[in-house]
Order: structure tokens, then C-alpha cells, then sequence
């Protein structure tokens, strides 16, 4: 969308809720003659055309005589809506002929198809809302985990929006008393002592951590891929499904499209993460197998972490490890099955050190102690795969040491991040880049007023930060950014 | 659900649209308290206490200190709501974190996971709704064309419960006459005197002109299944994806779970119909083929109707027609490829019969009958495919042929059927045994004044069919029958 030849006005519908079968489906229309356009189409058009903003009208959608369904219509009046438009919501019975019917009804009675993210664009251009918030909204539309949700939901509510007002404060205020210098210079020595040097110090303080903070946001906005991998018989997918099992946090199942794989989003203490089980790993003639191994291979190549699954009671076989010498990725290489060695009697201490009752608990320090003693790579099968992270031991037909995997998933993927933040982070590249350039120039400025060049350089520099920072928020932003940043939107949000 | 140790006013909450990430969703609560128990999760917990019915307040959902979602709250007073009792509706942002996460949070704070249909229940409980409403509900959800749609529509407005009750009038009239008789039998001389039966006579032709509506109904409410099969060169990929775009009411596609064969639901005028897309059939020791092959012949068993493409341009294998000769589902032989026929000079003249000017219009029935002069199945081919219904001639690639074929379908679809009605319908199988119940006892009644029978053998068989009448309307209603209609439904509904 281009805000110079945008026309706000005009009046936009979509449908706003999922189209698969369900209670409830709401189609949302906003623009100038919205609600007259609509009352043309229901069976009380007197009641909705009288109707205040935030009440809700019952009637009948209708194609001239013909009743399409049962409704309830949510109406708004500018400037109190979503938009700053006017507004109104269709709330019908969710089956998908029934919203599609109504969709194009309105579609071919003065409506037009909203293009994605439109209503949030409105929103932004009527001052309804700056940019981060609007980029907030469409994270948490996305987000998978409640930590995801919870860090959008801080920046819908304002703290990312404070946060850029409070940096740029620091350097209008050193601009302003510049600017004194420049109109009075007479009255200062050097730049040194226009320039409140704490001041810009502080705001550059404040813009890498709040850089930095992106690391972590990403994390938990976009999700790490895990891929479990071994050979058929190791038992990758009781693995999997020991994983989903445990993980009460759990938002929503994807189907492989093809039989190589299966696949689920899980949630590694708030991070999302999704699992990938793959084929088995086997030496194969059969066309088929080898191309279930070549996609293993493909996976884990994009893998954030690799679990490699051994049975425990069988001997590695050399050949398998040459799949992990290739892979820079982060290995940890998982015996399974060590429920079976206290069986075979390889593992018995490991049981019997076991204060809770149980057969056997992997989760505790000292039984994986024990069992690492009794089963462990060999210094030349470590060798073998060169990005190792950690040895796990664990039963995943028992569920028995996946907390301890988890555990470990997470160290890998929050190493050098910090993942406990207070302050406002980041949610969006854009604003990553844009706070980097802001960054750069108010160093540039410092250095400048340090080895006391013009004023004018130093001015130049932190009104190219305000710019920076004013993109943003949505002050300043160039109309490409906006296509862009609205281009990744659900319709009808 | 259980009429008698029901307790209606518990509060309930569900999720109303599908969960899936998009701009919006719907978390629905009923029962008492369920204002104030959201009003403690809820930012401006007075502005909801205060709200009038049909009011939409604005604020933040919040677990203690923490910001959940910025959302809307519809307020609907008892006894205006859809259940009868104050019921809130939350319209947050449409992610799937943040819409558990909600929802959650009200089953932590007093409110219990809805049951299926539970709302609808309350409504029809609370006398807001009779039975035929509550399943025109249901209907209205699931249709996949606006066919469908529309007929569950007159339902939901009401057309069968009027239906109903104008023939419960007659048999109440008839009732009320030798109620009289018997009161005072010296007035009159025989049963049939005291017989109303003109009106007896209409009540069973309205009756099982609602129990022929259901074939149709139903057709519109489950569809059809189509399956289309033939030899893997043949074209069916080709087809199918013509039928999907020549189809402009197509409302879903599912993805076939394994790789034997894709689905998607298309509209054969109106009647909502699953195209099965399937492997192509070819006697093979493959064991990943022979399993296709053996899954195409299980769907084709349960078909509708079985499309068998030709590519026509190649002889055809009588081994490939044994296929066909099991199964006793309408066949419709395709001749596929009839774009090539002409380069093959074989259907040089239908090409040049064409005036339209494109090179073969295969929709034309000259362009048919010259093709079926040139190409058909010989006689002993028509023996092996015992329920051919047609032979087609199209072009799939060229999507030229496709009407005449979907009217084929349709044909076959609709044949012995009333597509067309004007009046009431039922809408579930339900109703149409209570119908057929009712019809019987109606009619016995009839064959009972006739015969002269005892006036209370009549008066006990016109109760008996009040009864069934009632049971479709949801009077009278036995518990079993309730928890399995409302068993249907959505959670949310």
C-alpha cells in the first residue's frame, strides 16, 4: 500500500476469522458508507443505520429477498474504531458457504476486497496506532507460545513505542542545546560543552541493548527447527511423541506432505520449536528410502538442533556416524531405550541409585552420571561428529529424560542470548536495521564531538538518528517500508 | 446432554472460530456470573460490569498484572442472547497462542470447556430455539455450497417448524371433532361422520412429500463422492485440476493424508461433492503401486459416481476394464484427449463442425455425436463395464468437455430426486424417521376410520403421531434423543 495514493475512505471488507468449519465467522467491513452500504443488505436496515458506535444489531443477511443467514452486526462510528473509520462486523454461523456466500455479497454491493493488513494500515495512517504497534499486532496473531505472545503483547501495549520517545528525547535535547551554542556562540568555549555528552552516551547505551534484544525476540517469534534423526529401529518416534506428550504448550499440528517426514510445533520452555521426525537412516537400494534419507539429510541441514538417536543396547556402527561429520549444526546424540539396561544388566547401579521408587530416572544428575560411565562415544566415534554438543540418556517409550533433552535443546538454542529481558525489545528486522543505523549515527556524533569537529556534523548526525528512530515508530517512514511491513499481514487485520 | 441433571446456568466458555493464526478470534461464555467472572480477568472491569446488553466495551484481557491480549468484549443481557442468559463474547487477535492463552484463563477462573452444541442446548432449553432451528444451526456450519446453505437457511427462518405445525393443526382438529363424538355420541352415526377426512388425507400428503425432501436434502447436506480413475497416462491429474477451476463455488481443499490419492470438495451444481484424484491403475509387482492400486478400488466401492479416463488416442487393454466389471456404482467412461484426435486425423470432422471457431468444442452435442461415430466402446467392451451409465468425449488439458460432463454427473446425482423444491425440507435423519413415524400412524388412523374401527383405536394413533411431530420440534423429546443431536455439533455452538 502507498500512502500518496492510497484512498482511505473507500470502503474494504474481508473476512477477518479462519475459514474452516466452526461456531462462529466474522467478516469485517470499514470505510466511508460502510454501514449504509451494508443495512442495503439486512433485513433491519432502519436499526443499523440508527445504531450507535460499539452496540450490536440482530437481523438477517439478505440477497434481496432471499435470506442468506442469521447475524449479529457489530457497529462503530468514527473516530472510536479499530480503523478511525467507520465500521461494522458481520458476526454469522462459521461454515465456510455461509461466509464466503456473505463475503461475496458484499463484494458485489460496493465493497472491495481488503488487501492484507489494510485495517492496521488505516489504523496507523489515522493515528490510531504508530508502527510498532502495528507490527505487534501481527505478532501476536503469529506468535505459537505464550512467552512469543507475551513479549508482542508489551509492545502493543506502548513499552517499544516509550522506549524509541524516550532515546529520542535524549537527542533532541543535545540537538536543542546545540542549536543555542550555534545561534549564541559567544556564550561556550569548545562543542564539548554544548554537547551533553551523558546524554548521547546513554541513548547509545540504550540502542544496543535494545539491538541486542533482538536476538532473543526472533527466538521466540520465528521458533528453532529440531530434527531428530537415527537409524528405524532407534526409536525417533516414540521420541517425538514422548516430546509433544510432555509439552503442555503445544498450539498446533502440521502434516508432513509427504511420508518422509512428520512434523509439530513444540514449545522448549516458551521458545517454539518445531520437530521434525524423519525418515530412518539406512543404507538403501530402494529408490524410495534413499529419497526419505537425502530429505534427513536436507533437514538437518537447516536444523537450529540435531538429535541424534541411538538404541543403548546396540552397537553404534560406524557407518551411521559419517551422516553427522558433514553437519555444522549443534549434535546431541541421544542413548535411547535405557529402560532395557537395567535388563541387560548394564545399567543396574544407574537403577538402583534412584531414591524416588521409579525404575529408573534419567532427569537425575547422578543415574546420568552413572550411565555415561557405562555408555558413552569413544573418543575416536566423537571424532566422528565434529559439532557434539552433549551425550543425553534417556527412555523416550518411559518419557524418562526428555526433561533433561529439553534442557539441553535450550541451552543450545539461548546460548549468548539473553532471553530473560525486562526492558523493551524489538519486533520486527525492520526495526532491528533501523535501530542500527540510528546506533551508527549517534556514534558517529560522539566521536565527532569528541575530536571536536563542526557543530554542523555533529547536528547532521543525530537529525539522521531522529529520522532513523522516526521510522520506527511510523513518524518518518518511506512509503516502500510501509508496503512492505502491511504486505506481511493476515487479510482482514 | 441430559435434560434432567442438567444444570443450565453453569458458566461455560468455548472457542468459537477455528484456530488457526488469522486477524481475528472469538471466545464465547454463557451462564450466570459470566459477566462478572470476566469482569475480574478484564482491564476496565467496571465499564463491563455497567455494559448494557448489546454493547461492545473496549480493554485489555489480563491474568493479575500481565497484559494478555487488547481486545473487545460483546455484552449480551438474559433474556436477550442467543442462550437466554448474559452471555460475553471476547474478540481478540486471531493467533493461536493468544486465544489459548485466553481461553485457559477462563477455565481458571470459573468457567467450564463448553460440550458440543452446548450453547445451542441452552438456547433451545430456554425456549429460543426449537429443534429444527438447532439443527439448521448445525446445517448452516457445515454446508460447503450456498445450495446447501440456502436450504438450511429457510429452516433456521423457520420454514419446517411452520411446516410441521400447520400439519399438527389438521390431525388437532381432527382430534378435537371425536373428542366431541365421543362426548356426545347420540349427535352422530358413524366414525366417519365424526372423521375429518379431507384433512387426515392432506396431513399424510404433506407428510411424505417431507419424507421424499430428505433424499434431496440430504444429497445437498453430505454430497457426493466422486472418483476418478484410469491408467496412469491417461490424465486424471489433468481433470481434476480442470474440475476445480471450471468450479467456482469451491470452498475447501483437503490434502489426501498419504501420497495414493488427492481430494477436494467441488460443487456439482450446487450438490457439494468430494473428487477423489487417484493413483493410476497398472498391474504391478511394485508393492508401494499394488497398495494405490488397491486403495483406488476401495473408493471406488464407496463412490457415487466412478469416472474411468481413456486417453483416446490409445487402444484400449481389456485387462484395464476388469477393474471395472466388480463394482455395481455408476461408471462414466471418459474419453480424454480429444484435442489430439484431430492432429491424428481422427476427429478431423468434429473439429471442422465447430463454429464458434475455437478448434473443438467437445460441449456441442454435434461435436459429441461425431466423436461417438468414431470413437466408442465396442459392444464386448460395454459388457465388461456392467454399470456404465455414458460415454464422454473432452479435453482436459484443454478444459473442453467438462459441463457436459458435470451435467452427466449431476444426472446421475440427482436421478429419482427433487432438486428443485419450493417447500419445507428436513433437515437431518432425525427428523425424517420421526416423519416416517408419524406417516405411520397417521395412515393407520386412516385405515382405522375407514374399517370403522373403535374411535379411541383412531384418537390413540392421531396421539401417537402428535407425539412424533412433536419430537421433531423438540416438544416432545426424549433425553437420548437430545444428547445425540447436540453430540453434532461444534464446541462453541
Amino acid at each position: 500500500m502507498d500512502n500518496t495514493s492510497y484512498t482511505p475512505e473507500e470502503p474494504i471488507a474481508a473476512i477477518a476469522t479462519a475459514l474452516a468449519p466452526s461456531a462462529l465467522g466474522i467478516i469485517r467491513m470499514s470505510g466511508k458508507n460502510s454501514i449504509e452500504l451494508l443495512s442495503k443488505l439486512f433485513s433491519r436496515p432502519k436499526a443499523l443505520l440508527e445504531a450507535q458506535g460499539n452496540t450490536i444489531v440482530y437481523g438477517w443477511i439478505k440477497d434481496g429477498e432471499k435470506r442468506i443467514d442469521e447475524v449479529l452486526v457489530s457497529v462503530f462510528r468514527a473516530p472510536k474504531s479499530f480503523t478511525g473509520e467507520d465500521m461494522a462486523e458481520i458476526s454469522c454461523h462459521g461454515g465456510t458457504a455461509v461466509i464466503t456466500t456473505i463475503f461475496n455479497l458484499l463484494l458485489k454491493n460496493g465493497f472491495r476486497q481488503a488487501e492484507r493488513g489494510e485495517y492496521t494500515f488505516r489504523a496507523y495512517i489515522n493515528g490510531k496506532a504508530d508502527l510498532t504497534k502495528a507490527e505487534a499486532i501481527r505478532e501476536i496473531i503469529e506468535s505459537r507460545t505464550d512467552s512469543g505472545r507475551g513479549r508482542a503483547a508489551g509492545r502493543l501495549a506502548g513499552s517499544l513505542f516509550e522506549e524509541i520517545s524516550s532515546i529520542k528525547k535524549l537527542v533532541v535535547d543535545t540537538l536543542a542545546a546545540i542549536e543555542v551554542e550555534i545561534e549564541y556562540p559567544e556564550d561556550e568555549e569548545t562543542i564539548a560543552d554544548a554537547f551533553d555528552r551523558a546524554g548521547i552516551v546513554e541513548a547509545i547505551s540504550r540502542l544496543k541493548s535494545l539491538r541486542d534484544s533482538w536476538k532473543s525476540e526472533k527466538l521466540f517469534q520465528d521458533g528453532a527447527r529440531l530434527v531428530l534423526c537415527g537409524k528405524t529401529n532407534a526409536g525417533k518416534s516414540s521420541l517425538f511423541n514422548s516430546m509433544l506428550k510432555e509439552d503442555r504448550a503445544i498450539v498446533s499440528d502440521i502434516e508432513g506432505t509427504t511420508r518422509d517426514w512428520i512434523e509439530s510445533w513444540i514449545s522448549i520452555d516458551g521458545i517454539p520449536a518445531r520437530l521434525f521426525d524423519t525418515a530412518g537412516l539406512r543404507a538403501t537400494d530402494d529408490y524410495v528410502e534413499a529419497v526419505g534419507v537425502e530429505r534427513t539429510h536436507d533437514l538437518s541441514e537447516d536444523a537450529d538442533v540435531i538429535l541424534y538417536l541411538q538404541d543403548a543396547t546396540q552397537k553404534i556402527n560406524k557407518d551411521d556416524l559419517l551422516f553427522l561429520k558433514d553437519f555444522s549444526k549443534p549434535v546431541l546424540f541421544v542413548w535411547n531405550k535405557i529402560d532395557k539396561l537395567s535388563d541387560a544388566g548394564i545399567a543396574s547401579d544407574a537403577g538402583n541409585t534412584n531414591d524416588t521408587g521409579t525404575s529408573c530416572d534419567a532427569d537425575s544428575p547422578s543415574v546420568s552420571n552413572l550411565l555415561s560411565e557405562k555408555i558413552a562415544l569413544s573418543d575416536e566415534e566423537k571424532k566422528m561428529i565434529p559439532s557434539l554438543k552433549k551425550e543425553i540418556y534417556l527412555s523416550a517409550k518411559k518419557s524418562d529424560g526428555i526433561e533433561t533433552l529439553v534442557n539441553s535443546i535450550k541451552d543450545i538454542l539461548t546460548f549468548g542470548v539473553d532471553t530473560n529481558r525486562e526492558q523493551a525489545g524489538l519486533g520486527s528486522a525492520r526495526q532491528k536495521a533501523a535501530v542500527e543505523e540510528a546506533l551508527s549515527c549517534v556514534e558517529h556524533a560522539l566521536v565527532a564531538a569528541d575530536d571536536n569537529y563542526t557543530l554542523d556534523a555533529v547536528v547532521q548526525d543525530l537529525e539522521d538518528s531522529l529520522d532513523y528512530l522516526g521510522e520506527i515508530t511510523g513518524e518518518v517512514t518511506p512509503d516502500d517500508v510501509l508496503g512492505s511491513i502491511f504486505a506481511n499481514f493476515c487479510v482482514g487485520k
